[in-house]
């Protein structure tokens, strides 16, 4: 299968922009808050307009799949080739709340046009960015001259993604041999900048934990008793400190056991990204980049795991001063993980060395809350570089490559269907994401309906399948 | 002067004892409670009633002196010997609260004899020990054929010693040309135990601080930050590991410049001690003994400066977890102090060595609240030998040395007055301070009367005077 002629590509989808503008600004008057139970039957309207769309686009199933919560929709359309890989497209159609009166300079839920963008909740995170994917197959159809796709495309597009996705891991579960494929295309992130497209290579993991240390069972005196019995507050302290050494690496023994180092070229790629760290700093509302020693703030937030305190708590919260040595102290920890960590080892690891670093007099507990695995996909992917080549014909210019440093439920799809995850995002910084006053750029819209078109030629020429 | 005839002591005490507790259950009635608002005609009364019996003793001087609080109670008594030591005994004639609701076996305000002990609140903390002057004097006066006391008598009785203190110190400064004195004489502490009587010779001092640090100027996300930019929790925690080294010492450096070192008499006289220290333990509601390296437990508790951790927070506080780098997080921490510290160079060590420990891009703020003196009456001082003497003598057995971890107001006299204070008490630990069933034992009150008819005598031969 050859690549589609991307001039036939823009064309077409010249041509029906303003159709496919109407109606996702159609889909973005109904406020399917998750959020809000009161939203429920929005939410329901949501996903039976995009079932609706879908079947009109010409998925021969698109269907409303029910879960515990809010409904997800699912469509499939085979391909003709019967050797045309498998790929799952990823998002979803729930939206973040919003009142005009949080600052929204017109109705969150009545889209408004200006200066070349679309202002509506939801417009980027995540309506817009699902719904370029019909516009772009349909110009995959007609610049090749297809009836079906040249992958076996499937869509999977949740209700619950804005309330933390609680049924999301149940879903694909139960629904495994129908997702199974052998890509995931999550179509729910950004990428750096409007002149600077990129494609997100990873995310990484997540184990949390409470530890909580039981010293005097009750509080007591600090001048009768204090300098002659543990102390949790200190030794919660005395914790939390020596998970790093001077250098801020973790010193944890064996925490970083396996870890994934980064190639010269991924670091030498991430140096080239216009990073502005001053930016940087006031994004982060800090006055100091500070991390481990040997990489830099790129590095740190993407490609290196971390130890976080959260929280730290323990023995007087009032005003001024209380003389007691507390009964009990505790820490809420996070590590953030990359490809190469397992979560039990690093539970193990962390929990051998808690219980190993405190003196006699301290109980302590331990209490693992949420887990996520990082994801990675390596450069040479060939996924991942038809990919970065769909979205350089978009763009006419080089595609560079990030991470992100947060973790998601793309790693449940990655843990159920046991397939690599890549990632679409058109979106930029600037978007609103959460925020009032949400938007999408519209050529930056026009780029990813383009990406789109030219994906599924890519990844049939560039991968095989296997799945189906 | 010689000391008085031990036997004369006795028979007058014997004789005048029915009267006495006669007496001193008629104060117990009065519900002296500092910490209750509507208490506080009840607080007046009892200065009154205390007057009124000061006056009956013989002291031509007996007032109520006024404070913006709660009043307290004065009285002099010079001595005709006009070379005689100036002597000031303090007190407080206010009490806890107490309830039989809290579980008294009877009315805390209607005192009862039951076993050799008279129960109510206030027997032992601190009436008891205030009102068995009173007859000790009564018989040092008897059996000397004095018709004045051998030394330069004044009391001071405060009313709001179990409310802080709030006014006290100012009221010293106040009235500190009266209050001037040679020697001061707690009167209201307690002894190692029945069959081991001593004498408290310091008590340390304490600086109180809140550290604050301030990192990003509001939580932060940290998949998106955290590993990259300095975490106040993780600061604050760094801080107060770092107050001891691995020895359990404190790790400031500075922080023991001046400290007037244990002899090796004092260390052999606290090892004599019967101390249990899994009884200890068991007070401690701790399950194990931790402290500066190469010291006892008493050593610590009692002659060692301390830093310990009283609270401390930061971060999220709520259930399970929150993936944020915090804003600012807190310490909450106290210095007890020994002789030879100064609170404002501790705080000034303090100070600097915080400020030198953080990162760029963490700020601080450091609050001191409470501080006290330590204060110390070395082995050898005339004064505490002439109390060790006369409490000898009551007890017929040895009398040792103990001192209090605690820091207490008697820091305020020593400051303002310049004198050193001496720690009389014949309270013992089961005496029930603060708590149901307070009770003073009848035959120690009897010893502290016994005390207090030897110990003018004793001053007066063993010391000289020059405040008056």
């Amino acid at each position: 299968m050859s690549s589609t002629p991307d001039s036939a590509v823009r064309t077409f989808i010249s041509a029906h922009t303003p159709a496919f503008l109407d109606d996702l600004q159609e889909w973005l008057r109904i406020p399917s808050v998750s959020a809000a139970p009161e939203r429920a039957p929005d939410v329901r309207a949501s996903a039976d307009w995009l079932v609706g769309k879908l079947t009109e686009t010409g998925f021969p199933t698109a269907e409303v799949w029910e879960t515990d919560g809010l409904p997800a929709v699912y469509a499939e359309w085979p391909s003709d080739d019967p050797g045309a890989p498998t790929v799952l497209v990823y998002g979803h159609h729930d939206v973040q709340p919003a009142a005009v009166e949080d600052g929204w300079h017109s109705d969150p839920f009545e889209p408004e046009i200006r200066d070349g963008r679309m202002y509506a909740r939801g417009a980027a995170d995540d309506k817009g960015q699902v719904y370029f994917h019909t516009l772009g197959l349909r110009a995959h159809l007609h610049a090749t001259g297809r009836s079906a796709p040249a992958v076996n495309l499937k869509l999977l597009v949740e209700g619950e993604e804005e309330s933390g996705s609680p049924n999301f891991a149940a879903l694909v579960r139960r629904n495994a041999d129908r997702l199974a494929c052998d890509t995931v295309i999550v179509s729910d992130t950004g990428m750096w900048a409007k002149d600077t497209p990129t494609v997100c290579t990873g995310m990484r993991g997540l184990a949390e934990c409470q530890v909580t240390l039981y010293g005097p069972a009750q509080d007591i005196h600090s001048g009768s008793f204090g300098g002659a019995v543990p102390n949790p507050a200190t030794e919660a302290a005395r914790l939390a400190a020596a998970l790093h050494d001077d250098e801020r690496r973790v010193a944890i023994p064996g925490f970083y056991d396996g870890v994934v180092e980064l190639t010269g070229r991924e670091r030498e790629l991430f140096a080239q990204l216009p990073f502005d760290e001053e930016q940087w700093l006031a994004t982060a509302h800090s006055r100091a980049a500070l991390g481990e020693a040997g990489y830099s703030t790129l590095e740190r937030i993407w490609a290196r795991p971390t130890a976080e305190v959260n929280g730290i708590g323990g023995g007087y919260q009032g005003p001024g001063g209380k003389t007691i040595v507390p009964s009990s102290a505790f820490l809420k920890l996070s590590f953030r993980l990359v490809a190469g960590q397992d979560v039990d080892g690093v539970q193990k690891t962390v929990g051998d060395w808690v219980a190993g670093r405190l003196p006699a007099g301290i109980r302590h507990e331990i209490t693992w809350t949420g887990a996520t695995r990082p994801c990675l996909t390596p450069l040479d992917d060939p996924a991942l570089q038809a990919l970065t080549r769909a979205m350089g014909r978009a763009f006419g210019t080089d595609v560079r490559y990030t991470r992100e440093g947060g973790s998601g439920p793309a790693a449940d799809l990655q843990d159920v269907l046991g397939a690599p995850v890549l990632f679409l995002g058109i979106s930029v910084p600037s978007d609103g994401w959460h925020a009032p006053n949400e938007k999408v750029e519209l050529d930056l819209l026009t780029k990813g309906v383009e990406t789109a078109a030219h994906l599924w030629g890519e990844l049939a020429s560039g991968t095989t399948g296997g799945a189906q």
